[in-house]
This record gives structure tokens, sequence and C-alpha cells, in this order.
């Protein structure tokens, strides 16, 4: 080393690499478009030599950010958001920025601690992945004006938003049983104070009034979005009363159903056809195979992420509407 | 307010509770063990008034935590890997801090880049769970001793490692399927140069040479820990030979696997006998049921968690070696 500058220091990276501190500064930020590709090998070799680490601390206190995504999903081990997940860190990681991972479990007080962890990181953004409730009241407090928010699925927060027609996905997975003739269809929704359970049911509501198909109450059941939920429910629904077909809001509950119609004797699709909701690769593997509507969880991630890196401001209603598909498998497959 | 201090500084706050800055500091920095509940509830209450959130990027540079945990794992997509990430989401999230989620999709450039944006981000620890492959030069040149890292799974790294006897685990699958007469096992590996593959592979061996099984070297198939690779590997093993038993080092091949056996008309368990590795859930839930063998993984990720958190330094040589489970399903329930 030519100077006396301590080893692991911007100025003895300088010094070895023989440059000013200024280009060691800008080549390690990735702002070096302008020095010359040898010069910029050098201060990398020199760097790497020298155990060289920026402090990213002090970085982030003088520039204001952090390249940081703050994730938040009701629960990690839920197939649903693994795809959300993967998106929002694949476009995270290619621009060096880090995804801090929250889950909530669907609670507000987690949601709430979630979101203060977050802010206190002082993250770029913040992706608000499901979960959304009729009364978030508890999320009131926050001054989320040092972030820049995406909610994916619906939500009550003012923010600009990644949805789908979760009216239209439902509607569409009635008008198929209707179509292979069921006419009592149980309904298998989620806990009523969700809004996507209240999107996903005005549709059910809908397409079973305009297809003439049997109203009764008793076929809407409501539940959490487990496997052991969808289980139960079914398996109380067989011995209350009849049904035909059924729609469940998730995947997991429509393969507990298919596991109480198999315990029951009841054949699927024969005695009843069965239809889930998000294509978790697990549809396709159970047997018989579940017709499922199908998202775009991946592109999900991805865009909400590109939202909150872009450059461009994000409008506080803006919101994007990915297209869905119902996806027939052997389920629904009656001759 | 009764001062000229500004609206959202700890000293407006102290302002309005009453109370010197000192307190407020010691009160949202959780060290107030010492101050009566009725003055901590003023603080709180003020600061939530005047929207003050103490800055914890200043704080970090001063104190060296950044209330932080970095999570390395392959694929956030792969089940294996859900439940680790909520054990050290949960355990992080009870004592304040953040995980931090990069997925190396077991690429040694994506692996190495994890850990420079995990180590520029200062980091208090660092989850590295599975991806351990026999040639890790890659991870040579880090200077790790600003954090605290636990591995997860085999790897050859001189940390502080959580792991199960993999080739215990296959050994104990193997003999399960001798014991309902398989003399010829097929063997759907990882990749060669993963310590997963490794290490399973000589249980395998092992356990074949023990029972005098076949050990035609044909059965030895490698391939990713995909459906798909499964299903083509077991495709090919059917047009290339015969083979009685199938052993799945993970559970989405097993699952191809089945799909290759089921197209091609065969009967499992009754001429084929399958067993996978991990029990992910989708395991119990295909037809016919998965046979395979269980980990902790919620458990893996909750000790590594707490191995960093906690005040106890951590021996480099130091290793927890959890129990595996043999779960007996369908696949293998021949008469």
């Amino acid at each position: 080393m030519t100077g006396a500058a301590r080893p692991g220091t911007a100025k003895a990276v300088a010094e070895l690499a023989g440059v000013s501190v200024t280009t060691v500064s800008r080549v390690l930020s990735g702002q070096a478009s302008a020095i010359p590709q040898e010069t910029q090998d050098r201060v990398f070799a020199a760097a790497r030599q020298l155990r060289y680490r920026p402090n990213s601390l002090a970085r982030a206190l003088r520039k204001g950010t952090t390249q940081s995504i703050g994730l938040i999903v009701p629960d990690i081990s839920d197939a649903y958001f693994h795809q959300v997940a993967r998106g929002v860190e694949d476009v995270a990681q290619a621009a060096g920025c880090v995804v801090i991972l929250t889950n909530t479990d669907r609670v507000p007080a987690r949601e709430e601690a979630c979101v203060n962890l977050l802010l206190d990181k002082r993250v770029d953004g913040i992706v608000f992945a499901g979960g959304g409730i009729d009364d978030d009241t508890h999320l009131d407090g926050f001054d989320w004006s040092s972030t820049r928010v995406v909610t994916i699925g619906p939500h009550q927060l003012p923010f600009p938003s990644i949805t789908v027609d979760d009216s239209a996905a439902i509607s569409d997975a009635v008008h198929h049983l209707a179509e292979i003739s069921c006419r009592r269809i149980l309904c298998l929704a989620g806990q009523p104070n969700w809004l996507v359970t209240q999107r996903r049911l005005a549709g059910y509501r809908q397409a079973v009034a305009e297809l003439g198909l049997d109203t009764d109450p008793d076929l809407v059941v409501y539940g959490d979005f487990t496997e052991s939920a969808g289980e139960e429910l079914t398996a109380k629904a067989l011995a209350a009363g009849s049904f035909d077909g059924v729609i469940a809001f998730n995947d997991y509950t429509a393969i507990g159903a298919m596991h109480a119609l198999a315990s029951a004797g009841v054949r699927v699709p024969d005695d009843v056809a069965v239809i889930g909701c998000d294509d978790i690769p697990v549809a396709r593997m159970v047997h018989p195979a579940l017709t499922s509507v199908s998202f775009s969880q991946y592109e999900f991630g991805r865009n909400a992420a590109e939202m909150i890196l872009g450059s461009v401001p994000l409008p506080a209603g803006q919101r994007i509407t990915f297209p869905h598909e119902l996806l027939r498998r052997h389920s629904t497959a009656r001759r």
C-alpha cells in the first residue's frame, strides 16, 4: 500500500487503485457509466482485496433511500403468496434492493406491528399483499408519507393497487358449474369481514340469481382459507342437506372439500363437481385434478415492485386489473 | 405544544409528555423496565400524537445493530422453505426484528449477490438455508465478521449449523421399501454437486448394499428438485429397464414420478412403491398419498433465528441435528 490510509476505507481503495475517493464512491454505488471499464475493474479489484464495504447505513441517511422493499403477506406458507414474493424479490434483487418479509396471519395487531417495523426501517416502499378487511382502522394512525405503498388484492387503503375482478372470477366458475347441470352450489367462502370474501360472494350471488339456481342461504358457509376448514364445512353441509356443486374461494378449501366428499363416498365430479380459486401448484397434483380460477400472482409481485422502484409517480387511485382464467380439470369433467 | 421544539422530534415528544428526552429514547427503544408504566403510556401517546418515529438508521449506526436477519433460500416457491421462513420470521417479529428474504435459485453468482446485499445492509445475522454445494469458493472472499451466520442443511461454511441425518433418513426409506419386497429401487437424486444429494446418496448406497438389493448404477439418476424432472427421469427409467420402488430426494420429484407411472399404466404402490422426502403439505394431498421422510422445517427456522438473536456466543463448529421420521402413506401401502 502506498499511503497511510487505513485498510478497509475508501481512501485506501482509492490509493491502491490509483484513483480519487470520488471515483471509488461512484464506481461502487453503480453510478459509473462515464468511467472507463478498465478503471472500474481496478476499483472493484482493490475494494475486494482490501475487503472494503461502503457503509450502507450512512449512505441511506445521506441519500434518503434504503434500497429496500417491505412485503406484507398474511402467511408465506400459503402457496398463493409464494409467487407474489418471488415476483417482488426478482425485481428487487435485479435492482440491488432487498425485500423485507413480514407475516400478519390476518391479525390486525400483527399487521400494525409489521407496518411499524417496515416504516421504522425506512423502506423505500411497501407491497401490501392480501389480507384486506372491511374495518382497517388499525392502520389509520400511520404516516405513510415517507414510503411508496402498493396493495395487491382488495384493500381500502388509499394507494395504487393491483387487483383482479374477483366478482367476475367467481361468476365464471358458477357459470361453468351450471353448464354441467349443477343447481345447488355450496359456496365455501372466507371470513365475512375479508374484502376478498365480500367481492367473491357478490359474484356468486349475482351468477346464482342470473342463472336461476337455488339461492338457499344455507349454501353459503364461512371459514378460514385452510384445508381443514374446507373439510369440516363440507362434512357439515353434507350432513345438513344436499348440493351438487362446490365453489371454494381458495384451493386449500376446495381440496379439503374433496377429502370430505371422498370420505362420505360422494364421487367427484359425478355426484358433486368442485372448483377452487388461485390455481396454486397443488391444484393440478391432487386427484381428481382440481378445476380452479387462475391468477397471475408472479406478475402481481413483479408489477408492484416495479411500481415502487420506478421513477414514475404513483397516482393514489391507480389500479391495475389483471385478467383471470378458469382452468378446467377433472374435478368438473362430467360426461 | 408548550415549547419551541419541532413536531416529530424527540424533544417535542418529551415536552408533550412532560419527561426528559432520555426518557423518551429509553421508552421508545424498549429499555424502560425501570420507568413507571404510567410514564411509558404518556410517552407512547405523545409519540403517536406527534407522529414521532425514531430514526432507526441513525440508531443502527450508533448501536451497531440493525434489528434485522437475512434469510437466504434457493427458492421461496419451494414448499420446503416456507416453514423455515415462517420459523425465522415468527421469532424475529416477536423480537422486533425484520427478515430480509433473498432467493438464489442455487446459482452461485446469485448466491454471492445475496450475501453481498445482506452484508451491505449490515444485518445482525444471516440464516443460510439449503443450497450447499461441494465447491462454494464463490463465498470465500467475504468478510463475515460483522454478522452471525447459521446454516440450515449441509454446508461447508464454517458456521454453526442445523442439520438432519440425511444419510440415515434415506436409509430408513430404503429399508421400508425392502420390507415391502422392493429389490430394484430407482433413486431420483438432486444434482451431483449438491451436498444434500451426496449425503442422501450415501444413505441409499449403504442401505442397498446392507440389504443385498440390486446395485445397478443405472438406478441412480440426477435432476433438479422439480416435479417435471421427476416425471422425465422416471419416464426414461421406465423405457430403459424395470424397477419396483422409487426413492426421490424431495417430494416434488416423487410426485412427478407418480405422474409418469400413472401415464404408463404402472400401479402405485402395487407395481412400484414410491417414497418422497421433506413431507411438504402436498405429500398427503396427492393420490395415492405419498409416503415421505418428515423433517421439522419450522423448528429449523425458529432455532436458527434464536441462535442469531441469542446472547450466547455461537461456537463455529456447533451443530444441532434434528430427528427425522418416515411417514407411511398409501404410496407404499402394499398388502
